[in-house]
């Protein structure tokens, strides 16, 4: 089976065996011990010395945990967005009684600096930006050094949907200057979902001290105070902790620049791959992401028999599109334990599998 | 290692290995077929009909998304706490927005039906009774059956935590009226940490639909409408729902009749045990749970050194007390995997260590 989505991703075989292990006492000090040797790895996957917190929940609990607490009802903030997930982003913030000024660039796009300018010089009381690094809907990652930058001229709060690029694409989450970034386990982390994880630098735990939402299950304070003593304040998924200290250990074996140039490589191989089977790709290839190449179904293909035939026929598992691009695009998930044979097998499929797809 | 904590609690060897299961597509077939079946399972071992979701996130999660589910800010509420775990309950409400009238009993008691009742002539306003089924941090069972016979007089919304409970202590659900219940993994499910369960019954989601607390990630419409599908609104904790899966087929077969009487039998071991080795129950045995048991500590004993002995020298892991019972009492776990032998190993770990924790 070859399962290529954004997420899951697939695990190697030590994070499986480890995710098998017995549990232990997540108040006992083997616990803690593999608590502070998992938060201090992951912060130098994440380049930053701010507070870092493991929580257990999806990517979108993630998200949760970033907007309740930083954010109070009431609060104009500004997102921008590029697809799905920054939508969702910008919908959390609404559900929690944030007014959202939505600023959307065209899907396929990345955000324009030139533009998130201009609405920040016409919006001077926004408290914060949301942003998406990596767009999984649309395989675009935003350049989040300029976007920041951009930010950081007005001195605004920039918080950071880095679930599905964060130690796949390079991030260093403390030069660029981003206040919160929050990420998902079983991404280029290469372990199971159960995870998320966000980092809080000073100007966050600012805004955090002010921030009135309701919170209880996400919140920082608890976290914080519990991770002092190498804990968590509810019964974390030691399981998935288990799985990202074996998988933290390979990446920093393998090197983060080499981590991160293996996914360029395979993510060129999988945009040569497919434009070499005549088909075009969704995304502007300025702003490809290196973990999500999103393709156009041709005409005459049906999506989802592609699909179907890909899964049934040839044990290769691809993601459709999502929201209005369900029938449009297939997105082929490259992070994570990925290597240059997944690709050649994936690519191998879909030259076969397209002339069974046509309608 | 003998890990008797009132969670995370053991795990066989067959949910061992299902964790250690490599990832499927959350929206694919496999994952859709194993979705539904561990929900109609699940709702075999909760003894109900009603809608019933698998969440991902700790046990405390799970409090948070049935309080967010069910209530406004404002709401008028009661609490009816007999520990540590009905006062987060109440916190949770409260850090919401609720009015919570807090009727706390004498720890080591259970819910007084006659006070309860009384509380609730007084309470014309109450729109909700949050109780606890079981109170992990005194040992202590609530008669949930009497407990929302009254409430059920007044026609209020029960919400229950039954994280430490249900699964191990016979609690049918559907026959109790009972409208909101909330479970946790790692407890007598056998299954690592990491999913939270919540059944809503029909006056649950009349109470959902007037809900005006802000949600998202726990949102119950949109749990609702993806379980329609077999899948969840954002990506699970798919390693659990493997283990869940081993699980519940376990506890199937077994027979769930068989399981309450194996929780009856070993709680029953554990404290006669504790007591003919001179030590003193700290709840009401009227009440005692059949899932943790609490125990004071002797005087000349210290109860963290009796912990670290147990521990280190007999490799058997037992609980502290929580909040005011810190140092005063310790505690047994025995739920889930659990056997006579291994509440054998316990008590005569703590009957050589007793003499060794004197100060």
């Amino acid at each position: 089976m070859q399962l290529r989505i954004p997420g899951p991703t697939p695990c190697p075989p030590e994070v499986l065996e480890a995710m098998g292990k017995q549990m232990v006492n997540h108040r006992g000090p083997e616990f803690i011990n593999m608590m502070n040797d998992v938060t201090a790895k992951m912060k130098k996957v994440f380049q930053t010395r701010n507070d870092l917190f493991i929580l257990t929940g999806a990517g979108t609990g993630g998200l949760e945990a970033v907007i309740v607490n930083m954010l109070s009802p009431g609060d104009e903030i500004l997102s921008a967005s590029i697809g799905v997930f920054g939508k969702r982003f910008a919908d959390i913030a609404e559900a929690f009684g944030a007014k959202v000024k939505r600023l959307n660039f065209e899907w396929g796009k990345a955000i324009d600096t030139d533009v998130l300018r201009r609405e920040l010089q016409n919006s001077p009381n926004v408290k914060a930006v949301l942003v998406t690094q990596n767009e999984t809907s649309t395989g675009v990652t935003n350049d989040i050094k300029a976007v920041s930058a951009v930010i950081k001229e007005f001195n605004k709060l920039i918080i950071v949907d880095a679930v599905s690029g964060l130690g796949s694409i390079d991030f260093p989450v403390d030069e660029w200057k981003c206040d919160v970034v929050v990420t998902g386990s079983q991404k280029g982390w290469m372990i199971p979902p159960g995870l998320t994880m966000a980092s809080v630098s000073e100007e966050g735990w600012k805004a955090h001290a002010e921030a009135k939402m309701p919170r209880f299950y996400w919140d920082f304070t608890k976290a914080k105070s519990f991770l002092e003593k190498g804990q968590t304040p509810w019964t974390p998924a030691v399981s998935q902790i288990y799985g990202l200290q074996v998988g933290l250990n390979m990446m920093l074996d393998e090197g983060l620049s080499n981590v991160f140039a293996r996914h360029a490589k395979v993510a060129q191989m999988a945009r040569d791959g497919v434009k070499a089977l005549g088909l075009s790709l969704f995304a502007d290839e300025k702003y490809a992401s290196n973990t999500v190449t999103a393709v156009n179904v041709p005409e005459n293909v049906e999506g989802s028999k592609l699909n179907k035939i890909l899964r049934e026929e040839f044990k290769v598992i691809i993601a459709g599109g999502q929201s209005n691009l369900t029938g449009k695009i297939f997105r082929i998930g490259h992070l994570g334990w990925v290597y240059e044979k997944d690709i050649e097998q994936v690519l191998d499929a879909i030259s076969k599998a397209l002339p069974k797809a046509r309608s």
